[in-house]
């Protein structure tokens, strides 16, 4: 089989103009960027908006393995598969960050015969918008710094003084706003900034800082979440940066940047149009964390696509218990709009991998003898896609099972997987997904039975998990125990006194988030399978108040990737045609 | 008056296709990026390699204030007030960087009637080359880091062993390839990276670092002066990043980084075309610096513009000493293309600036006594306009003087300043440049003596002030006494020693690129009008292997500016139609 970017290059692509008409967009809709993408505007929202809402279906995963179970080209797999049916369907997926991409995975535009195209053009740049989330985002960074230097230079009545503006009185110790970067860049996540030669301060007053990837920017999940630009106005401001000497938050509106911020992701707010290799409208839209951030493409991009097709196709990052419950709890929350259906992608690889048999440990190679026929391992895995199916259940959302099949998985096996699938006491669909070899051909019985779940739930039933009214720590509480199957939380007491804190300065009505490792549906990325009885330790709440959520960190969540020993970047380069070689 | 966003919004702009056909390119040759900005491909210049070449004009200027004397308003009027008399014409700018936008002065796309439009995509994002250039300058600072984390982590014999790659052994103290980001943002200036907490080394190692603006990375210079794709990806592969414990250079190429980050930039390459308020075809493309580098925009730009239209026009940063020295010693020895004529901008104001008789002191309002008619000033600050022109006549290059009037300029003074340039011994032309009032009505005079000049120079007489075969010592003298007038340079110890080692490493064929402040003739912002006599003392000397020049030290430069007690970004913000205001 031709690499990914050999298939991508040797495809037939249609204009973007094509690809918009075919969407229904109006000419006046859309603004071309090159020959095969666009940025749609929410004007088209506002021309639709009594036309009928089409169907949300969302991709979602049994608990992954780090190489991930193909939700993404599932998503363009399935997108195909329903318009070989001749369904009206679009797909909606995430901006990839360019860190990964450099740094260990290449691309993420799906694969084989299910790509996003051109995708050169997706993992790298695209329209820019992670550029603007990280350039709105370091401004407030450097506006803070600034305004430290210059108060503490001049002291507070000078400052006044001479600025005509109200002095802010940072606390120094209690700046939570960091730097961004698109990049793996392990060195820079632990720093000093304002640094100075020997008595001087004309480089800013020294403090410890650091830098999370881009795509960890609170600035993301809001990108994500906003409803349309007055609405990201709105949210940009209420962002809390740091606290002053009093303990009172100091917001982007405190510093006068919020403007300023929104200024730069102002075209960033728009969703951008490419096609997949099949030529199904797909909008590429935000790029948010699944652990520290709901992990789901923007509300935006949903709310343009189902309006202008009766199919959409988008995913939540990791596992059901991460992407797909902040789609529900969080996303949905915000939106109106809940799923009509979840596809669960398993693999033989990734079931067998949660049986506990085997000995796996992050940032590691996956052992070969994870990808040999096993029926007892598949056996002891299978409990972990039975909890997915479940846990979607709970939410009044159908499941489909997609089992995405590698090339090395044998009949016997896939058939072994698709009884015990069966044989559930809560009759589930199966289907195989073999969009990667087969592009929309390979996910014709998929579709047709996503397409009939999606028939049969016209009343909703949907059911979040917590209502944004309730407590933060019934919040908390009820994601892990419900949303997980925990018999409990445990919140330090540095986390109890946030709690306090965060509930005294009006925060109590924010959603929350949960940041823990994808790896397990514990916070303890060793315990495999459908763990039962185990404890939520949360050791630390953060405030989005722009997003719209206080996330707990329940272990160690990096937020700056760092680079391997023999980084993906290597492979890269141009050949003699100016043609990018080595990213797949 | 309007404000120049007022001006810029109301004004009746052509479809950016409309303006790519009037500007001869083919269909094929571009790509939209939006209604009003589009990518213009390097196969143009294949298509016109045989057509005629048109004039190329330079706009410098006297020695500037910090508030600039008006190269670019005066660039796009003087290319409005050729097309106003029917003549082919293009003007080339620079992109504007971000920071100084959010900073201090607002946009850099022109003024009043003579800007390149729209105003706010130029200034913004534009179609993202800067973001480009950052994200490939910190891929490599990431590179270095992780190379340097990971060989001392495992050392070097097991890192060879496990990465199957050569260890590269850099010395850490000798790391020269700092960090960028797009922003004035003080506190990065000096910082410390890599930091752990107690007893770990999971962050990297420690080290001293810092983050210069993005114009000032090399590869905003190398973006600048390379002739094509390929070109850009041997220079970028030259870079010299770090110097092994052996004292050996590192390049971007030893680290097999130079292929991703040509990758990175692959876009770049192309220039983005817009247009003026009165349709004028401009290219825009790259931003380097005019100290630390050579401060004109790409050869690129100017290829595939004088092959489109008749007359270029386009700027070199600060005044005749710094860019437009550039501009004939680095950029045209590489480009094989001498401008053919040099307009020099010269404002009342800035002369009288000049004449030593006003306390003028960077960062601080220019007095308000200087706008008030003062023949004594005048007279004192007219040796510096002189000295301009003679410097420009030394390269063989004809100058016509543009008085840039401002709206409180009294018409004695403007008829001063005009006696005073007729009376010089050589015969010089001068007219009034009243772009930003008028548009292109406002240089129908300047545009025809500027016409008048390149058709009388159609025998070159170009002589640049040196050759790059003469030694390092030679060309940084060479600069020095014939480029400023100076009796000689000075070299510090550490400059002679790197001298010395540059020469033995083979670098001494390269380009010298002196950095200086751009207020005054001499290294002394201090001393104002047409110094004579004075040292040229050069602190430091630093590799810019890639871009092809060695640039040296003169007294401080800062790469990295700060933020006001006020910054520009606090009048920023979106209004309730979702328009930006603020913006000029």
């Amino acid at each position: 089989m031709l690499s990914d970017i050999d298939i991508c290059r040797t495809a037939p692509l249609q204009s973007i103009q094509a690809i918009a008409e075919k969407a229904g967009l109006q000419p006046s809709e859309y603004q071309s960027q090159g020959r095969h993408k666009a940025k749609v505007s929410l004007q088209s929202v506002k021309r639709l908006q009594h036309a009928q809402t089409g169907k949300l279906v969302v991709i979602t995963a049994i608990t992954p393995t780090p190489l991930g179970e193909g939700k993404t080209v599932t998503t363009i797999a399935l997108a195909q598969g329903m318009q070989k049916l001749s369904r009206s369907v679009m797909a909606c997926i995430r901006q990839p960050s360019m860190g990964p991409i450099f740094g260990v995975k290449g691309g993420a535009a799906g694969g084989g015969y299910s790509q996003v195209a051109p995708m050169d053009q997706l993992n790298l740049h695209l329209t820019g918008d992670i550029h603007a989330v990280t350039a709105a985002h370091n401004l407030a960074a450097a506006a803070i710094d600034a305004r430290l230097y210059h108060e503490e230079r001049l002291g507070y009545a000078d400052f006044e003084h001479r600025s005509g503006l109200k002095a802010l009185r940072i606390d120094n110790q209690q700046v939570t706003w960091k730097r961004v970067m698109d990049h793996n860049d392990r060195a820079l996540r632990m720093i000093t900034v304002g640094q100075n030669e020997s008595g001087k301060t004309i480089n800013g007053f020294e403090r410890h800082d650091g830098f999370d990837i881009s795509a960890a920017s609170e600035l993301m999940a809001i990108l994500a979440l906003a409803q349309d630009l007055q609405d990201l106005r709105k949210r940009i401001g209420q962002i809390v940066v740091a606290y002053t000497l009093d303990g009172e938050p100091v917001t982007t509106e405190d510093l006068q940047v919020a403007g300023a911020m929104t200024v730069c992701m102002k075209d960033a707010i728009e969703p951008t149009l490419m096609q997949t290799l099949e030529g199904v409208p797909t909008l590429i839209h935000s790029g948010p964390f699944a652990n520290i951030a709901h992990g789901n493409s923007s509300i935006i991009a949903d709310n343009i696509a189902t309006k202008l097709a009766d199919y959409t196709i988008t995913e939540g990052g990791f596992g059901s218990d991460m992407g797909f419950e902040k789609a529900c709890n969080i996303k949905a929350q915000v939106s109106g709009k809940s799923p009509d259906c979840a596809v669960i992608v398993a693999t033989l690889r990734g079931l067998k991998a949660n049986s506990g048999l085997y000995d796996l440990r992050p940032g590691q190679a996956i052992p070969d003898t994870l990808i040999q026929p096993d029926s007892q391992a598949l056996i002891a895995g299978f409990t972990n896609l039975k909890w997915h199916i479940d846990n979607v259940n709970q939410y009044g959302i159908p499941a489909v099972v997609a089992i995405n099949r590698f090339p090395q998985d044998t009949d016997e096996e896939i058939q072994q997987l698709i009884e015990l699938i069966h044989a559930l006491p809560n009759k589930v669909d199966v289907a195989l997904s073999e969009g990667f070899a087969k592009g929309g051909q390979g996910t014709l019985d998929l579709a047709q039975k996503v397409i009939a779940q999606c028939e049969s739930s016209a009343i909703s039933t949907f059911t979040p998990l917590y209502k944004l009214t309730d407590t933060l720590e019934d919040k908390l509480s009820a994601v892990a125990i419900k949303g997980y199957g925990a018999s409990r939380i445990n919140l330090s007491e540095q986390a109890q006194q946030q709690l306090l804190r965060l509930t005294e300065q009006g925060f109590a009505n924010l959603a929350v988030c949960l940041a823990k490792t994808p790896l397990s549906i514990t916070t303890d990325s060793q315990v495999k399978g459908a763990p039962k009885d185990f404890i939520v330790d949360i050791r630390e709440l953060k405030l989005c108040a722009g997003a719209g959520f206080i996330y707990a960190l329940c272990g160690n969540v990096m937020t700056m990737p760092g680079l391997p020993e023999k980084p993906a970047f290597m492979s890269l380069d141009i050949d003699e045609n100016g043609e990018i070689v080595g990213l797949s």
